[in-house]
């Protein structure tokens, strides 16, 4: 993996800045176009050997550039707002959108790497850890981004000259500090766990250039020249937006499907719900002020037919709950700053803290569900969605969110007189629109759709709670229950 | 200010249950209306003594109305990124944009009323906190916000008797902590700060509506009609957009103006700057790595004419600066998101951190300068941003911001020549637009605002440093020794 970054590589100071001139003006011009087209973003990662010139290049590049489209971020240690949520919050939370370019010194790498060679980690875990990289760096290439992974090498002899040269000169003195030198010692085990990590993520999406950084021309250069390369060859592009296959869902070929199986005549009386909405309000508020739940959050995720009683259920939900603990986050059409963004972006924003308790009013379900099944994305790209949540999903209930997802179904019956209800009543107006009258008519698509979710997105961690909703006293009870449940669960 | 809400005022059963289905009816039609709609939002803030059913009112709010469409938010103690800017920053994170409720408990009064309480700072103190609020409160209302106040009152005796009910029963004890008996003995204290600070804060714009809390109906009622009341009236409002009347700025009516004093002749031969480019450079490079800089921020804002140079004078900054450190912040056009917030929202989200250095191409200063001249917004608009400046400004640099504000100067001639340069240069073309041509046929109206600006705006905490950049070289040179000089003053 290293070897060719050891050979010594060289550029005289006389082609150098023959070649430099030239190059900045393409980089810039590169750059302008763009900006302007605002069709992707670049995402470059600068990763390496201490000493090798990592913010030396940084810094180069936004001289050679124009640093006003450039962000560029030092990801250190986390914040206390960071550290609540899963650990790739903070690196959503920089992406570049559609047309900037992010610079990002440290990145997603780091961590693995150092706890893989503090010994806090093992092998497998490192091993695992990548190929969660790797699902995530393919994600952000099917959403159209450019992904340039830089890692500057320095061979241990040529880091322990520039760490002693560094020390030698009182003007960079400053820079080595004992951390360093222990950071040397290690060398071989960073080396090692180095090599490991980027053997398994170096992909044809996004591969990884080693860069020998010991002769500063050479490695601004070799920099320089293969962002140029890589953003002129993604702006020339001529071929059609990919559109990958993906083979076809076959429905289940008895027509026997996860809906037809639920009984949607269960029912309770109006003295048996509003005994039990008392209980479960109680216990679900007093779960929420156990001392536990400050270590842990709720994303509560509520989707279902329209006219199913979404809204109904949730406000039992928040009827239990103090109103500064919850947020809820109705779904809608994307802001202009959301679509600058990969899709999931827009839920990223809103992961809560520990503590807290997060509705959403429809989510990131709708990939599979509405622009599935309306055409509003390409097959392939719902199909990747599938394996995207179930990551992300992962993710947050691997950082103690609870996440409880529940399908509210009802007959096509039951809606048809809903709707007409909905028409009668001034107020509820509001709530029946014309797609709801359209989507009635696909019935039939989106009950497929819900059924492939579910098969495809229900996990031990994150389960589909299935609620039959033509009653709604029942079903507001079973969303009360679920959610107690799952919370007792996790407060163990 | 609080006789009226010890009057012991109470409903009865039989009214309330009257009144609250048709109160719910209405609230909600009028939630509906406000989201389709989106012409303005509603701030709500609730305050006042402790058990005076300030929780219970803001959870029933949330049960009366859609709760989706509500953002509540409690705001206790400041979070460390929070401590790290101006104590406004936080409540301008949360402000709900124009088609939402938002909902504050705790608000930009609780910390100077219970810093009075406390004995941390004096009275005087307090009035000119509350001076501030008046103005933060008014910019809101200008900018079309409306804003509610409620303030839950108990008089003494109420309060105590409260306090022993709730402790008596087993499930309301844990209600009950020290602190609120704590906080009992200071109820005179309390009643007093809290008196002085909304005679202050009640205006015609965003007055107070102090609301007595023992009897639970009359206070639900009581803010629930309060709220409904209100929005429908800015609902209904079937008056043009108010255009207040602002009395015309006369330009000196000798045509003497501060542009004219400068001398744009200076300039440095290429040797001399290079030297001093280096010199500063370095300066600069150093000031960011003292230990003192960890304390302070800095913002730097670049405007001045188009083609001034603004762009090669912000690389001449950040050339001496680690990539890490600072963010440059474009000014465009307002995203989807921005526009449906205050103007100075979409600066606010970009308040730095200590240790941080910002620099805005283009600023807050749009609104006095191009929207000012191309009437992109009214007269009352642009006149009253000027003070509007002046307090971001100083709440930055009460926070420790060193606010450094350059106007980059050149004449007439000289910007022709680089349009025209910039037309031969590839690269460069994309840097001329159509506007800029058009903006300069508006030569004179730019230079009044310009004046007036500099005039308005230019405070001891916060001046304008004019720069003479008909030579690019001094232009550079002028910015670089005046960050220096004014992080320097700052570092003491």
């Amino acid at each position: 993996m290293f070897e060719s970054a050891e050979l010594g590589h060289k550029i005289d100071k006389a082609t150098f800045e023959a070649e430099v001139p030239i190059l900045r003006e393409a980089l810039l011009q590169a750059q302008y176009e763009l900006i302007a087209r605002a069709k992707f973003p670049v995402v470059i990662l600068v990763g390496g050997v201490d000493g090798a010139g990592k913010s030396e290049t940084v810094n180069l590049l936004n001289e050679w550039m124009d640093p006003r489209h450039i962000q560029t971020h030092g990801l250190g240690e986390p914040s206390p707002e960071e550290l609540q949520r899963p650990l790739m919050w903070r690196f959503w939370r920089v992406l570049p959108p559609k047309g900037k370019i992010g610079i990002l010194f440290g990145s997603w790498y780091t961590k693995p790497i150092v706890d893989k060679v503090l010994g806090k980690s093992k092998g497998a875990e490192l091993d695992q850890h990548m190929e969660e990289v790797v699902r995530f760096e393919k994600m952000l290439t099917d959403e159209g981004a450019l992904i340039l992974k830089f890692w500057m090498h320095l061979s241990k002899k040529q880091q322990l000259k520039r760490l002693k040269a560094l020390e030698a000169n009182s003007a960079t003195k400053w820079r080595v500090t004992p951390e360093d030198w222990e950071r040397f010692e290690l060398y071989d085990k960073f080396r090692k766990a180095s090599e490991r990590a980027l053997r398994h993520t170096s992909t044809a999406e996004a591969p990884w250039l080693v860069v020998e950084g010991n002769d500063h021309r050479y490695r601004s250069l070799t920099v320089g020249k293969s962002i140029l390369q890589a953003v002129r060859a993604f702006l020339d592009d001529a071929t059609p937006p990919r559109r990958n296959l993906a083979p076809p869902l076959v429905p289940a070929i008895d027509n026997l499907h996860i809906l037809k199986t639920l009984d949607l005549s269960q029912a309770l009386s109006k003295k048996s719900y509003e005994a039990q909405l008392e209980k479960y309000q109680g216990r679900l508020n007093m779960l929420t002020r156990e001392a536990g739940f400050k270590n842990i959050s709720v994303m509560a995720v509520f989707e279902g037919n329209d006219a199913a009683g979404k809204g109904g259920a949730i406000r039992r939900v928040t009827g239990a709950l103090d109103a500064r603990r919850y947020q809820i986050i109705p779904i809608a059409a994307p802001t202009e700053e959301e679509r600058a963004q990969p899709y999931l972006w827009r839920f990223w924003r809103h992961v809560p803290a520990h503590g807290r308790f997060v509705i959403f009013d429809r989510s990131w379900y709708g990939r599979v569900l509405v622009e599935r099944v309306e055409g509003y994305c390409s097959e392939y790209d719902w199909m990747r969605a599938y394996s995207e949540i179930v990551d992300f999903e992962e993710q947050l209930s691997r950082n103690k969110a609870v996440v409880v997802k529940f399908w509210l179904s009802i007959s096509p019956d039951e809606q048809l007189k809903r709707f007409k209800e909905r028409e009668q009543i001034a107020f509820k107006q509001f709530k029946l629109t014309e797609e709801d009258w359209r989507n009635r008519e696909k019935w039939g698509a989106y009950e497929a759709a819900v059924c492939d979710m579910v098969e495809r997105t229900s996990t031990r961690y994150a389960p589909w709670t299935l609620v039959e909703a033509n009653d709604k006293y029942f079903a507001r009870i079973k969303v009360l229950k679920t959610l107690c449940k799952r919370i007792e669960q996790a407060l163990g």
